[in-house]
């Protein structure tokens, strides 16, 4: 079952980026709240940050998770553009036993820290949109790891 | 009346941020449709990127256009967390006859280049959050100018 997302228990693996009251103050004549510097985009040594959309499909549930992947060259930020719940799955070593599946809210987007592995994008509904922000630039900055067959996790319908 | 908010239009002020089906490539095994670099951050020198949430409530309409404002030292990117439209106003010049108003869709967002005038966030809903992707670092990155009392622009309720 997946656990809700929160800053603590997310801690080890990035950062979470939604409306939090107390790092906010009001600007624009009092018209806007800014939630300052959830995040910072971290594109990492000779690299840039880039915005980008991912318009996300989902598996079949039950979710096997076949794989992970890390960016060890920079960090990469996820945020919905819809207010759709999504799936955030993160493991400290590239093993099936040490994933964490996470439940986002949709007004919650993550930060996933340089060079930890995660999967790809989960979305729960047809088609979700996110705004990405990562890292451009020279290097290979993709590494996947496929586990044998049937070494998979497998995460229960939400 | 606000324009259509669309990328020919939008080129002297920066950059619209929507998925532009020219521009992507299928990512995660086909699950994922990647809208690839639709905008660089631009920190600009000295800087780094940031990622805040802005939370805007609308002004009153018709919607006065009493000052404008610009960020000499890095491009500011704005994208919708909610399917909800919003406005852009935008000038080449700090002056009310310049003053041109896009009218955004919900799943468009725009980033506005370093040192364009520009109104502060506007909405249309009682609450719409945005992801901001703006510069941090030293320097004065804000200038202002407020016209004279009574030579506004007024936008037509929407």
């Amino acid at each position: 079952m997946p656990e809700l997302l929160a800053e603590d228990a997310f801690a080890p693996y990035g950062r979470v980026i939604d409306a939090d009251f107390d790092r906010s103050h009001l600007i624009n004549d009092g018209r806007t709240r800014r939630f300052h510097a959830l995040a910072r985009a971290e594109p990492g040594e000779g690299g840039e940050a880039i915005l980008s959309i991912f318009r996300g499909t989902p598996w079949p549930a039950p979710i096997e998770i076949r794989m992970l992947e890390r960016h060890p060259l920079g960090a990469q930020a996820f945020v919905p553009m819809e207010r759709h719940p999504w799936l955030v799955v993160v493991a400290e070593r590239p093993e099936a036993a040490a994933c964490r599946c996470f439940l986002a809210r949709g007004d919650q987007g993550v930060q996933i820290a340089r060079g930890v592995w995660h999967h790809p994008l989960l979305v729960l509904q047809p088609m979700q949109d996110f705004l990405v922000v990562d890292r451009a630039g020279p290097g290979n900055n993709l590494e996947e790891v496929f586990f044998v067959d049937g070494d998979w996790a497998r995460i229960a319908p939400v």
